[in-house]
C-alpha cells in the first residue's frame, strides 16, 4: 500500500495506529480536527475539519486506503454530532468516491449495538439497537457504507469496536476489550484482503468472555491474539461487583445504555 | 384520540391522510413548511420547519399520536437531506420525548432495502440495504426510533412505504402500492394497539405479487383488503415489458437503485 | 373411530366436546371427577379420578383415540396441581401404553408460553415460557408426550389452547379466542391423520389479529373458519382500553402472567 | 411470446399444455420421442430424441421460452434414465445456451424431495432427499439450472411437480394435487415475469392439506385457485384408510418411498 | 460469597462438589436425605428430604447460591421421581423464593434431549426430547426455573450434564464426559456472573467428538480445560465397537433411550 | 478393518491414500483405469473400468469400507464426465449395495458450492451451487449418497474436498487447502464413526482463513492439526496480488467459475 490515510489521528484510537501501522504503508497521511504531532518520516500531517466538504475531498485525493476514526466518539450534543458523524462521514465517502474508491475501515462502534442484553450472543446479522445519539450515528454510517458499497463499489468493512487501550480499565471490558496488537492486525487483514464488500464486523480480542462472533467474516483470516483473562484478577480487585438489575450491567452498551439524555 | 398530529402534510401522503383520517382523532394537527389549505373543522394547521427545534417543540405539545410524514420524500442534494430528514427527525423525536411521548408512525421507505433483489422475499429482520441518500436517511430515522424506544419509551412503528397512490402508475407498483385506503387502516391500527414498542413494518396492500412479509406483526390485526391486480392489465398495456439486466428491474428499490448520485 | 375418550368431560371444553363429537365416533366415553350427565345414546359415562392410576388404565381400555381434557385447568396450588396434571397425565400415558397405544388430543395450553410478549410471533418452535404453575404442568405434559411417543409411539397432538368459548370475552380474546366449531374441526382433523407424532399446535381460531403460526401443521389440512373480528365492536365498546404498561398486556398469558404466586 | 418450445409433448404434462397454452405464444413449437398429433394452427411438431444433441440444438433454435416436460417422468432402469434424463437435459441446456438464452420451466418432481416426512413443511431451502433413481435425476436437472444460471445467465424454474391430474387420485394427492388450470397459469407468470434467475418452487394446487411453501416465491404473483378439498370425500369414500407405519405413508414420496430397487 | 448450599450431597456429583468448592464460599451448607459425612470446618450438614416442604424452606435461608444436584438421577419408578424431583424442586424453588432468591445451578441433564440422534448438534434452542421418565422429570425442572425467573426473578442456570466423572467409562462417555474440574469452573463461572436469567447450557468438557454447544453463554467466560481424548485408546481397547442400529447408539441419551419402561 | 478399497488409487489423492492408510486396514484394494504399481504387501491391485458395471459389481465384493476418488476430477467434456462420474458413481452405489452395503467415503469437490462468494460463510445446509459441469456431476454424487443412504442403508460421508496437495499452490489454497496428514485423519474417523448417515462434509484443513464450517459433524471427532498459514509469506512473495472484480476470486471455486464453456 502506497498511501494510508488516518482520519481522527489525534485521538486514542489515532495515536494507536499512528503507532501501530508504521511501515504498513509507504506513507501513513494524518488527519485531524485537532493539532498533532509535526509529521515523521513517512508520514503528511493535514489539520482538517471533516465537516469541511472541499477540504475532505481534497484530504482524499491520491490515498489506497482509509481508516475512518474522525469524528465525535462519544455521546454529545446532536448539533455536534450532527456535524461531525453526520456530515462528516458523508463528507468523507463522498471524498472516496470521487478519488479513486479506496476501501474504507470505518470505526463504527459497539454502541450501534449497545441495546441487546449481555446475555445475548450476536452476529452480523443481529438487529442494530442503538444505545444513544452517538451509537445513532454510527448506525447511520453503516448504512451510509452499505449504500457506497452497493451503488459505487466502495468497500468498507464497518468495525463495531468494543474497547480499545492498553488493557481492560473495569469489568465491562473483560468483554470488549481489542488491545491494539489485535486490531492493527485486523487493519492489516482488511486491507490486504481481495475483496471486502461491505463486512460488518465486531472489534474485539480472544477474550475468554464473548459477546459477540466473527464467524461470518473468517475469510479475512483474522485471529485476534490477546485476551483480557490476565488482567481479571487484578481488575476485580480494583472494583465492585456489578448489580444485575442496573441498566449498565443488563445491556452490552454499559454506561451509554443507562445514561439519560444528553443534554436534559 | 385526541389530538394527532400530522407531519408533512401538504404532501401527496399527508393530504391522503388529511381526507383519510378525517373524524378519526377529536383534532387534527396539519403541519408542514410549505402552505397548506386553511383549517377546518376539527382541524389545526401549523406551518412549521422541522429544522427549527424550537417550532417543532412547540408543535409536538398535547397530541396523543404523531404521523411523521414530513421531510424530503425523494432523492435529493445531501444538505437538503441533513436539515429536513437527519435533523428534522432529531427535533421530532426530541420533541415527542419532552411533550408526554406519543407514539409515532414514522414513514420510512421501501428504499431503505431498495437494494434488495426482487426475488429475495424479506421480513422485519432483513438486513437495510438503501439505495440512495434520501434510503440512508430512513435507516437513519428508524435507528433514531429504536434508540427513542430502547432508552425512553417512545414507540415507534417505521413504516417502510412501497408506493401509496390512487392506484398504480407503473410494472414496478404493482408489486409496491399501497392503496391510501388500507394506508389508513393500518394508521388506525397502529394507534388503537395497547403497544407496538419499535416495530419495522412494510405498507404494502395485498397484492398478487409480493416482496416483503407483515408476518411478524400479525399481531396488530391489520390486514389490507385492496390488491394492484385489478390495474394489471391497464398497466402492462400502458408499457414496455421490462429488461432483466436493467439494474432499475433487478432492484427493489426501482430506478432508486439504478440512478447515479444526485449532484454528478 | 369406534370409541372416543374424553376425560374432563364435566368442564367447559369437556361439555363442548361432548356436544360437538356427537357422532364423530361409534360411542363416546365420558370422564371425570366430577359428576356429569346421564349417558345418552352412544355414550358411556364414567365418573373416575386421573390420580386413580388403576381406574385410569381401566378407563383407557378399548378406545382408539383420547381427548385429554382432565386435571386443573386454572392456576391453582401445587399440590393439587401435583395430583391432577402431573400424577394425572402420567397415568393417563401409561394407560394409553398399555392399552393399544390410542393417539391422544393433549389439552395443553397458552399458559405455557405466556410469557412471551404479545408483539411476538411464536411458532412450533418458540422456547417454553410459562405464566404460572399450571403452565409448568403444561410444559410437563408436552414433555411426557414427547418422551412416549419417541419412545413408545403414542402419538399426540400437544394444542396449546387459546381461549375456547361461544364467544371471546375480553380484549385479549380477540386474539386468542378459539370458537368451538373450529374446536371440533381440529380433533376431527388429529385423528383423521394418517399420523402425526408429537405434535404441538396453537389453538385458536382464524382471527384477525395473530400470535400465534401452524403453519407446521398445514399437513394436517385444519383450517380454522371463524374470527373473533366480528365481536370487537361488542367487546371494544364494553372494556376500557389496555394499558400497556400493564405486564397482563405485555405479555401473551395475559392474568396470569399478572398474577403473583397462588399461594401468597 | 413468439415461440415456446414444450418438450415431451406427447405426455400427460405435455398434452395438459398443448391444449392449456393454446394462444399463449403465437407458435407452440412440440417436441417427444414418441409421436404427437399432427400440427395444428400456431403448432410445430418435431419429433426429437432428447439423447440427440445435434436434433436437439436444432429444436431449441428460435425459441423464446422452453417448458421441459421430457424424459422420462417415473421410476425406471438406471441406463434409460441416464439416456434421457441425464444426457437428454444437459442436450436441452446446450441448445438453449447456444440458441438465445430463453427462460426453462424445468419439470423437477416432488421426488427430488420424496424421503422428507410428510409431517415437515418444506420450503425452497429444505434439503434434497430423492426417494428414486428418478428422483436423483431431478436433483440433478435442478443443479444443472443452477450452473447455467450462474454461469451463462440461463434462467430457469425448477419446479417440483407434485401430482398434476384433472383431479386428485389418491389420498396422498389431496395433498399433492396441481390442477391443469394452476399448473397453465404457473407456465404464465414464469414466462411473464421480468427475471427468476434459477428459482426452485412446488407445483401443487391450493390445497387444504400442504407439505409444501412457495412463499419465497411470491414475487412472481402466482396464486393458485383449485384446491383438492372438493374431491376429498370421494376419494376417501373409495379407498382404504392410511396406515402410519408405511413407509408410503411416512414419506412424501409416497410409493416412491417406499418401493425397493427397480432392477432387484 | 457467603454460603452456598449444595442439594444432593451424598451422591456422585455432590462428592464432587463438596470436595472441589472448598473455600470458594465461606460455608458449604450440605444438604441430602442419605447420611453424609460429618461437617468439616466451614461446613454446614443437614439431612433433609426434598419432598418435606417445611424442611426446604429452612434449609434454603441465608444462602447465596443453590448448587441443586437433589432428587432422583436415573431412571425410576414414577411415584418415586414424583416426589423427589417434581414436588422435591418445587419446594426448592418456593424456598428459594422466599429466603431472598439466591441464585440456582440446577443439574438438569443429557436426558432432557436423550432422544436427538448423536449426529445431531444441539444448541440451547433444541427441542427437548426427554428419553426417560427421569429425563421429563429435567424438562420439568428447566420449565419450573423459566417460570420462576420471568415471574420472579429467580435465576438459574439449568445444566444438561453429560457424565461427570473422574474419567469416561465407556465409549459414549468420550464425547458426553465432563471433568469434575471442568464441573467446578463452571460452577464459579456460574455464581461469579453479574447476571444469568434463566440459561440453559450443556454440561460437557472440551472433548473432541461434540454434539452440544454453549455459544450462546460464552458471555459467562466459561472454557472447559479438559477432554476426554486422552482416555480413548484406553477406553477402546476394553470395549466393543458400537453397533450402528442399536438405540443405545443412535439417540444421545445411549442406554437411556434404548430401555424400555422402568416398570415393566 | 479387514478390506478398505479405494478408487481412483492411481491419481493424486489416490497415491496419497495409497501411502497414507497403510496399515490402516489389514488390506487396502486400490483401484483405477490407469496403470498402478504392482501391489505390495497388503494391498490387492484391481485395474477397472468405472462404467463397466460388472467390473465395479465384481471389485466391490467383500470391502468393509470404500475411499471413492475414482471418477474424473477437473472439468472436462460432459460425454467423458457422464461415463466416469455419472454411470461410474451409480455402478459403485450399485456394487456397495449388493455386497454388504460397506460405508463410503464420497470425494465430492468445493466445486460443487463454486459459485458462492468467498465473502460467504458456508455450512452443511448451504445452498448447492456448482461452478462447472464436473461439479454439477459432485451434485449429483452427493444426491445419489442421499438416497442410497435413505433407501437401502448404505452410509455416506460426501466431502468436498478443496484442494489436497503437499502444501497450497496459490493464494486461494490459502483458504481451500487440507493437508495430506489432516484427510488421512478425516478418513479414518469416518471409518471409525459408529454411525454416519449420509454426511456433507468440507475437506479442508485449520486454515486461518475459513470458507466453510463442519460444526455440524463436530460428532466425529475429527480436528484438523495443519493450517496453510506457514506457507501464506511465501505463496504471497510468489504471486500477484488478487484482483477483486474477477470472477476467480470473488466466487469460492475460483478459476473453475470464472472460465467458459468446456467445449468452447
Amino acid at each position: 500500500m502506497k498511501r494510508l490515510l488516518i482520519t481522527g489521528a489525534a485521538g486514542n484510537l489515532g495515536k494507536i495506529c499512528r503507532e501501530g501501522l508504521k511501515g504498513y504503508a509507504d506513507v501513513l497521511r494524518l488527519s485531524d480536527l485537532a493539532p498533532m504531532d509535526p509529521a515523521g518520516p513517512n508520514e503528511e500531517v493535514v489539520q482538517c475539519d471533516l465537516a469541511d466538504r472541499a477540504a475532505v475531498h481534497e484530504l482524499t485525493k491520491d490515498v489506497d486506503g482509509i481508516v475512518h476514526l474522525g469524528g465525535i466518539s462519544i455521546e454529545a450534543a446532536f448539533d455536534d454530532l450532527l456535524q461531525a458523524n453526520l456530515l462528516g462521514t458523508y463528507n468523507l465517502y463522498e471524498g472516496a468516491r470521487k478519488n479513486g474508491k479506496p476501501r474504507i475501515l470505518f470505526a463504527s462502534s459497539n454502541h450501534a449495538i449497545g441495546f441487546h442484553k449481555r446475555t445475548t450472543k450476536l452476529d452480523e446479522a443481529s438487529e442494530q439497537r442503538p444505545d444513544s445519539l452517538y451509537g445513532v450515528t454510527k448506525c447511520y454510517g453503516e448504512a451510509l457504507a452499505s449504500y457506497y458499497n452497493d451503488k459505487f463499489d466502495v468497500e468498507t468493512v464497518s468495525l463495531r469496536i468494543g474497547s480499545c487501550f492498553d488493557k481492560p480499565r473495569n469489568r465491562r471490558m473483560l468483554s470488549t476489550w481489542m488491545s491494539p496488537r489485535d486490531f492493527m492486525s485486523l487493519i492489516k487483514a482488511v486491507f490486504d484482503a481481495p475483496m471486502t464488500g461491505h463486512l460488518v464486523m465486531y472489534g474485539v480480542s480472544n477474550n475468554a468472555s464473548k459477546w459477540w462472533s466473527n464467524d461470518h467474516a473468517a475469510f479475512l483470516g483474522w485471529n485476534p491474539q490477546d485476551s483480557s483473562e490476565q488482567f481479571r484478577a487484578e481488575i476485580e480487585a480494583a472494583s465492585e461487583a456489578e448489580y444485575r438489575h442496573d441498566p449498565a450491567v443488563i445491556y452490552q452498551g454499559g454506561p451509554f445504555a443507562s445514561t439519560g439524555h444528553f443534554e436534559d
